[in-house]
């Protein structure tokens, strides 16, 4: 959510925005990395394949697109190299929404290309890009063309807002006073949503084809839980006070909801096993502090204030959905109380995202 | 080169500018499609594939970006309906240098798709979209993972200037004054580039996969010949003004060439036959008028002025290449003194471009 890809909008469709926070981003890449490395060194040697079709589902577009590439690539290279194995040729599908700036990762892929034959020398097979625009909730590849799939942070994005939210009062997302129904709407949404990921998927791997997806999610089974809801809640509590001061309207604050759900380890194995078409190889939490850059040394002061990284990063994520349901006027105000407010509770308290990260097999 | 692709500039890598009138292209693709037509229905018809994968190379992007591949899926899907086969999934791959604008091309895609459904109807397979950047002088795709290949009015251009141009003075391209090394320097990079796109794409298409290239042109064995140099001529002879009133230094002017080369059928087809991956199956020579609005019915005023048509499709062409060697400031008056020149020429003689066209298959 730090690491932000707005991947699915209200009505989804055409719409997208993303933010890419380079810092955290790599940081979660980085946790998931002994997992994602595990999955393709075992997918490279259960059969040594020639080549290698790896897709990155909501790739986004920033330092960290060629990131997750590059260490996959990296790991199978250092395999084949212990073992004196021919390098296989590498073909690379980068998938976003269709509205990603994929501009811009075109124009920096030769720089990343040469970078990539220097540091992994002359012995490496050539490596094929490609961009491809669309929903990852639908199918993108053709038929038994993938060996790998990898998706970080992307899929606690829903495809929609779930429909049935109208008694959700005050809240912009699950949270603690939400009536039954609505967590009920949001993880039916999820449900179907992941499922149909799921069948998509299974279609386009290869038999023995893997994914590593990593989920911003929650460990407890409450889907209302502080662990997930509360970063939401916190943006709720500035939206309300502007709607107490006549700011915005009641009614249009009522009539928003994020898109997201953030599942239980068990919510997603559920899902997995109903569709059937993948083994469970691993299945991980992991929690990242709410403010990537806390304990690290070497930086400025204004990355040292906690209120301003984390309302920056949801900002990041938010400000496209904000701007398109409450307009352009309240987004600076709306995001200086954020601040306020999370650096108040970062003083106080314990603040964590979760993330859940699931490593398959199509069996 | 009204078609439009600047792909190739001056040194090559990372630049490009492309250029995509809409109604001449329609045009050349239109004059072309009995042929493309012809070459995917016989593939079509060999194997009846599952899968069909097209690559379109310099796709550039513009109303006629999915023109082409549009073409060819209603080709086999008219082929398919009649004998009752069930659709293939198609994979496109729309190709461009990295500086091509994929995410115009990207964002106007499901507007494409639904028309396309719309079309087609609906047992229609599934239709796979990826942007591919990067020169067609490499290796772009995956071995023995295409089966047809199209390009239009791309490959005239060069991968770089040709070395050894120093002594064409007063001229920007071949020309009747221009020295004999010089046309042989080009001609020389011509077989270069043409044997290694040949030699790239042997590679990628399956055994019995084919290719419809369309180059502009010439139908006489003289490099040199009006035919194909008269366009740039006209050109060089604007600049030429503007060195003798002092606006451009004559230095400057000696030392810019354009990177292109228009081939006769006769060179295509000893390139074709000395590369040895592919058989001939046709080999055609059309020609389309400078002004291709020319005999069109329903226009403004504005595009019945050939001079201004024909300035405006060449500046789309020549625009990058004159800015990033002579700067911003010329640009206007050089389009103006060419404007009437072209003009001039056009109301006293027959002007025209010529195509070749060769359709191939991987023997």
């Amino acid at each position: 959510m730090e690491v932000v890809q707005v991947l699915h909008m209200n009505g989804g469709v055409g719409e997208t925005s993303y933010a890419n926070n380079s810092f955290v981003q790599q940081k979660v890449i980085t946790m998931t990395k002994p997992i994602t490395e595990d999955a393709i060194t075992k997918l490279y040697c259960s059969t040594y394949p020639e080549e290698i079709a790896i897709a990155d589902l909501g790739c986004s577009s920033g330092p960290n697109t060629f990131f997750v590439v590059s260490e996959l690539i990296k790991a199978v290279n250092s395999v084949r190299q212990k073992i004196c194995q021919k390098s296989p040729e590498y073909q690379v599908f980068l998938n976003d929404l269709p509205g990603n700036d994929f501009n811009t990762i075109f124009r920096s892929l030769s720089i990343f290309q040469n970078k990539l034959r220097e540091q992994l020398g002359p012995g490496i097979g050539p490596c094929f890009f490609t961009g491809v625009p669309g929903s990852f909730y639908g199918r993108l590849f053709r038929k038994n063309s993938l060996h790998f799939v990898h998706s970080s942070y992307s899929l606690q994005w829903l495809s929609q807002v779930p429909r049935g939210l109208e008694n959700n009062k005050g809240n912009i997302y699950m949270a603690s006073t939400s009536p039954p129904n609505v967590l009920k709407a949001y993880y039916e949404q999820f449900q179907q949503d992941f499922s149909l990921f799921l069948k998509c998927r299974s279609e386009e791997l290869v038999d023995g084809g893997r994914m590593v997806l990593t989920f911003l999610g929650r460990r407890s089974d409450d889907p209302s839980s502080k662990e997930c809801c509360y970063i939401w809640e916190l943006l709720a509590m500035a939206l309300n006070d502007m709607v107490l001061e006549g700011v915005i309207e009641e009614e249009k604050l009522n009539s928003f909801n994020i898109p997201q759900y953030t599942p239980s380890p068990a919510e997603v194995k559920y899902e997995v096993e109903k569709e059937g078409s993948f083994s469970i190889d691993r299945l991980e939490v992991t929690e990242v502090n709410w403010n990537a850059y806390q304990n690290e040394t070497d930086l400025s002061d204004a990355f040292k204030d906690g209120g301003y990284n984390v309302a920056k990063c949801m900002r990041a994520v938010a400000e496209p959905l904000l701007f398109s349901h409450f307009g352009e006027a309240i987004i600076d105000e709306v995001f200086r109380r954020y601040r306020e407010i999370v650096a108040d509770r970062m003083s106080k308290e314990k603040t964590e995202f979760v993330n859940v990260i699931i490593s398959l097999k199509k069996a």
